[in-house]
């Protein structure tokens, strides 16, 4: 059983997270690591897409990655046979990171050398989205058998995201999932959501991603 | 389209949450209504499995629906097409129901002559299992594309819930899922956790869980 690093998140007390996010996401800038927040409901592919990602990107970005959980090191313990710097976050029993627990998981993965941080934020579509964790991109993964109709329900989710990967396209003939309305409903909600159909498990539509990945902290860096 | 009400629910004020639950199920009990709270992630079937639960004991019971979520209708005109008294409840952004917020559902759904009354809870593994609701009993979807590992990271939902309901077993054949090792998992957080594997879309295996539900129900009116 490989080992890896658990660090147990203290609860924030910051009252104002939005100054504390852009504080977080000042320092970042200022070392040049790019944090992109990744955020699904439970099951829906993080750890298998971000696998698929390292692997798209660890000859072009240094990554280090951060698996937030209320419970567990599974996906940790996952991610670190990529070769990408991990850390495994515990909650202890909170719904999201805010920006206050992010910095402690960024201090705990070391950024030293970093040119991409990944948070993987807990499982869950209600939390997370009120909370600025100093990310500079939202991404979100939205899975084919969770349903089309999941930007009407979740709906503030869907509106901070800058992307989002409808996952398992792999299984679409097994469920009742319209690609088209989904896509509709997702721009009811965000206009400029950038939407990619992908199969973490088999690779497909993950190049388009991790391209898009690649260009937006290319953008960045230039930016600085 | 079928029109609904829809309840805005308020944020609670009462501090003292298992108090409110305490006393909600003792009124609920004089006026013999049994509260089921149904807890599952966004997409796991809730909706599908209660129109199966409404179809499989109608006949038998009078039955009541308050569908919770944070935006939208779309599940509350789903089940007002099964006959059953239904009602949408709107969380405002909120994750999860406590059993102040769950007593203003039921004063909006209206229990008179109901003998059994379902809370749709929000869909979140997370925050929904820190609160009773007041209910009798607590049930939840897993569903196979989810993955077996979900016990290991949610480890209070799991432990809070007297019944885990297997969903999507149609699917298996296309996803990575090991029953066993779920059962073994599921009874490592509750060993008392009744399982039972469904696919609410085909039907199959739900004639145990109505069958369950309606002998807990008969059990709890004779104890009354």
């Amino acid at each position: 059983m490989r080992e890896v690093r658990v660090l147990e998140i203290k609860q924030s007390v910051f009252a104002d997270n939005d100054r504390q996010a852009q504080e977080l996401r000042q320092e970042l800038k200022e070392k040049g690591v790019f944090l992109l927040n990744l955020m699904s409901s439970p099951g829906a592919g993080k750890t298998t897409t971000l696998m698929r990602t390292i692997e798209g990107l660890r000859d072009t970005l240094k990554i280090g990655v951060m698996e937030a959980d209320i419970d567990s090191d599974v996906d940790a313990r996952t991610i670190s046979g990529s070769g990408a710097r991990v850390i495994q976050l515990h909650t202890g029993g909170m719904c999201h990171l805010d920006a206050e627990m992010t910095r402690q998981g960024l201090a705990g993965l070391e950024t030293e050398g970093l040119e991409l941080a990944i948070l993987e934020n807990v499982g869950n579509l209600v939390c997370p989205a009120e909370f600025d964790t100093g990310a500079v991109k939202n991404a979100m993964i939205l899975s084919v058998p969770e349903g089309h109709d999941k930007p009407l329900k979740y709906p503030l989710m869907f509106s901070i995201c800058d992307v989002v990967l409808i996952n398992k396209i792999d299984v679409l003939p097994y469920f009742d999932f319209d690609l088209d309305q989904c896509r509709e409903y997702i721009h009811m909600r965000n206009p400029k959501a950038k939407i990619i159909p992908i199969c973490a498990r088999t690779g497909e539509g993950v190049r388009e991603w991790t391209k898009w990945l690649e260009e937006e902290v290319k953008l960045w860096r230039e930016g600085r």
